[in-house]
């Protein structure tokens, strides 16, 4: 676990559990005793890449620090179908209350990060990073993009704040992406790189002569790219980008960029399946 | 366009809005002129159901109300690839600032309905409906559900607080189905209905007798499915669940139960290909 | 006390203390020493059904855990002049500071309990529900509907989107009852049960053809409520609404209705005196 | 209507629309099309003082500006049954959903001013000040102390923070009276009064050398209040307190005092019946 | 440490810990393992007064609890180069991502109490209290406020709730400075003080009799600050504003008034210069 | 003005709002009519660089849209005593109200401004740029960093989450400076700029080495710093940090670095006199 993770989504987790249970979970509250006691395993029911620790210790940190939560698995980890994750006990209310929301998240965590290490599996030989981008899920961003490194991969800038991506209609407003460069340089932080959108071959030499530190090939031919690298020769980092996939990525990895990133690691996210299954015993 | 949808999602709004800015959006701050005028068009890159008019007003209603806004399809309709679904008009730095978080929440959204649209489309002979679960993404269960209905589904219950469910752990808690029932009808208000899952013809038959206004057959087979549904004659509304998938949704319509509810229209969503192209003029 | 109770709260009583607190208890900070210790005890100052164990211990929860809390009252049991309800001990400024909250939330929701244990004890002999309405006040819905249940009632619905109520309105927008339950039925979420609002027996006839599982019968003569009653005869839910007090409410539940709803319980309440005694030790 | 109420209670009004609406209008938005419009008049059912104009802006600001609101009765106007308060006029759909809290504010309020002016009116012929206290519903204070003065009421402190009121328990912990009030004024900001609740003659005594702002005669006899009266001669405000009734008032004010509180103003409130009269023609 | 601080800034802290942290250190989360240990001490580079007690206390109960803290001066104990303020001990992760805004926090607040206090030892001979205005850093109020107390000033009032002042403009508006007076009293918390704001001896007069609490004397010359003080005898308060520095104090304060008010003391502030030195080690 | 800048702003406006006004300005509430109409000028007491075009915007957009308002000045203008900034026009209690904020947001930031300006002046004749750093006061920093720019100065990182900086504690824990860089180049965004802190020769040579962006001289004597920059030689970009100020500033600009860093620009800040007249008229 990240030590910092806890607190960032602390607020994360406080709006998802008050989504579900809304004015009460009216079944458990009806039926469930007070000092009823579960005891809980997380376990897999599909094989992937496990992310989700500060998630379990987060629900019930926020819910109902009496549930003793214990994950063994750490994130990162292979799991295969059948292991358990995670071990939980404590009053058996909160257990129920949490389950559905702890899911969700863990579910979608592990979706990613078991999708982001397969596509980095298809590329293990070639010397690129693997990122997601901005397509993320509303909300979701800073969990989405812990977990795509959990599975191996990098990530882009975080927000529009932390980097500069100009596109054609940046430079266009300003006139040229030389003037775009220029200009971004004297405005941001100086702590800040740029990088440049480029879809031709003259953008790229325009990109590149303006000092980017950054250059975005999008949507070019594996062709292209591979000749752009060559003439950009280690003068500014490169970024392939635009409809990259299973079918595509080594491809594109073969170019020599030094960068992938995939828009669908982050916003079509198919679920790991992982359950929770719970033994209640009144008193303890 | 539900009337009310908007003053419902403008926090989900904001906040998307500020996760996605941050500090601000150093590009755009740093190149585009204050008075730069802009004039964009949504365009479909796939075909599928559109869901997304409130996210088009409500998102400049929030960031920049200056910002002129025509939606041309209403949610639920079939789109075509090169559709163009809505027109905006206004300061660029300002379409510029609200296109990624747009096109998030209508790309996740449309993705929905479409899906729903493609199951319901192969249960269209069938009198039952088909709805989403409680495995929604945290924060965004309301737009989530709504996307559901519309592409033509129904919905489960909003949250833990609208409906009772009964599972296993409950009437383990109490003692028995028939007690879980009877308890729950005397502590949850008098307007919520009481449903039961079950997994085997013996459980179905307690949840009847005891007076459940739901019945869930959850993962049977079709063969026991329909033997149950007649079994229950309409007593009580029947709900097919468990790894209902296109593959099978039809051999579970045919059962004849009334509702097939399937966790992945929102567990599992792919994004519907929407992009915004946009044009900018110094001065208007 | 509901297990659940307090994570629902916290966010109340938290702006609760705010509201009192402000920039600080400039009495208390300028004179008592952060090591004065305090014990109090809080005591009945008449009679009634306690209502506020979950206060207890949450508005110290809140503002300094370190003061011990030990509730001798269970929430719905019976209290005489002069009973101790709770012990107090630690901080002498969190008690003085939490005090007036305190006794504030629990005067309230125990002069509901009161209440509504003195109407349900009028109407002991019949088998129907007491319930409150959606007539509560703003911000404390949640605790006036829990001390509803506390007091030996029962709940209506928590909101608007939890059940439907077709009124007249609602009706005419669509052209009939009939066709308001028809579409009502189609759009919600199918574990909503339907509760048509009705003022003549003509609205009671189609409400019952439309498949309503609650008909309410609004401000309607004792005598026409019994044969309202008879009519439906089981086949939905009878609510009597409507002026109902301590005066005519036996006459209600003599004409066989499952559910009584009383507004006043939540909008018109009287406190129950409840004080709070401390006696503060320096160093401990 | 005070100019800047409406700004301080936005937030409240915000907060309790979403405690009604949660995930939405299930039947209003299922039943009532968006294009629906609606004419409401606000109507008193019992007479009383009206206290809700910014209540009527308010509501409608937040949840739907198109909604046109006309108030006729201002705030403190004394109001019979079958009157006019206002006149509303917009989307149905917003009417509907914004009535309920509408109401329970106007209606609660109002009841308070109602109250107020009762009580106000029996001591017209004395020179005294009708106060609430801290014993107000959480949430609610600056509404409940806006609607005292609306009925003709002045207002105690807002606060622990805006003055400051020495209890026993301080006086204790500081060793006397004279001791605390020196204190106080040493560490207070030297813009606030200070305030010694006194049960003896002595403890007047003391207070008033102390060189105390304003002294407050606590459950004391009219009798001896009339005696503290005489001897306070105008050198600090008195104010009397505890268990003052619409019985006993007449006989507190006849002793003299400058402030008269009475917490039952604000902690137990009848509501004053007002209702909303609603018409929805389709299209306008 | 006043007892009941820590409770009143936990939202100040959690807020300046999130505005810094954003989505993260990633600095610190790259390279410091989760379980690296650190021990720090807070240290003066510069003699002062010190002031952040609840601050040290506040940031990592909200940040880190696992982090222990012990403060070794109190606030208002005056520091010399080189003393050791606090230690901390926790974490490594934590004390290095709360670092900066605990110094941010402490070091503005020292300085607030250090110039507080040098200005405060020009005027030791004299009975009066120097206080701080209205003129406040956005969000810091009650901390800067705290800290004109623990550099031995008083306070003027905390808002504009607080207190009445009376302004050339509130006077106009009315008719007079008498009638402003009057009104105010009338509609004003009976415990709130009454201050006017004068410029000329007949205002000063005028506010005298109108019964005023307080007078301010602003921007008067010395000569007739005497003569206005002398006037008054104490029968108000009297305040002198406007201007006041370290050149020209004394000379206020002989002429008398009680209370001299310095906005620069919060609007003008250098920081007190104290660093943390942290050493980490792996393990513990 | 910046474009976006009034969206990100607004939360800390409505917070410095409400801070001010508690449960309201009880003065203006008294004494001024709701109708009552006011003129008023924002006028610079003192010379400088005016920064608050947002500010004057937004509080009254915050606080009551009616205030019409037209600023005179741009950000970053010069100013001289007796200029007129901005004027305002609308209802008097807004104006009374709001003034208070408005003046603290503004002479704070114009203090900011006009210091940048003044150093910035110093160094006119090198290429290099002045920023300030993160010791900002807590719940400003965005509005800090703002003025900063407008004063002529350039941004240091924004937070922690946008730019690595490595410090001794993070080579410590992870061995070496250049251990440092390569994990940090290996986990962070690949658009984050990479900068170490430096306190003598040796360490700047690992850190070129190690591939730095950028390699900031803490505390170093400007022989050594002209030094190091020869030796880097435009290989990473140079910041120059610690104690640097009026007096020293042109003797580090002089050693060639790139950046100057001054804390003392947002953490001591000497408020900038502006103030505001105000005409009231009764009706309009």
């Amino acid at each position: 676990m990240e030590g910092a993770l806890l607190y960032k989504i602390r607020p994360i987790i406080d709006q998802a559990l008050r989504e579900d249970i809304g004015r009460g979970d009216i079944t458990t509250e009806a039926l469930v005793p007070s000092d009823a006691w579960g005891t809980a395993i997380l376990k897999a029911k599909d094989e992937g890449i496990f992310c989700g620790e500060a998630i379990c210790y987060g629900v019930f940190d926020v819910l109902c620090p009496q549930v003793q939560v214990k994950v063994l698995v750490r994130d990162g980890e292979q799991i295969a179908k059948g292991d358990v994750c995670a071990q939980l006990q404590g009053p058996a209310w909160a257990i129920l209350m949490g389950e559905r929301v702890l899911l969700n998240f863990i579910q979608h965590l592990s979706g990613i990060s078991t999708k982001t290490a397969r596509l980095k599996a298809l590329i293990a030989d070639y010397p690129c990073t693997l990122v997601e981008t901005r397509k993320t899920l509303p909300g979701l961003r800073l969990l989405q993009k812990y977990a795509v490194r959990v599975g191996g991969g990098g990530n882009h800038r975080l927000g529009l704040d932390d980097a500069v991506m100009i596109k054609d209609n940046h430079s266009v407003a300003v006139g040229s992406i030389t003037e775009a460069v220029r200009l971004a340089r004297s405005r941001v932080p100086f702590t800040a790189k740029i990088e440049v959108e480029t879809k031709e071959p003259e953008q790229v030499r325009e990109a590149l002569d303006a000092g980017a530190d950054i250059i975005m090939l999008d949507n070019m031919s594996p062709a292209l790219m591979e000749e752009m690298v060559k003439f950009i020769d280690g003068r500014a980092l490169v970024e392939a980008s635009g409809s990259v996939n299973e079918e595509n990525i080594v491809k594109v990895a073969q170019c020599g960029v030094d960068i992938i990133s995939v828009g669908a690691l982050t916003h079509s996210v198919k679920a790991l399946d992982i359950s929770l299954d719970l033994k209640i015993a009144n008193g303890h």
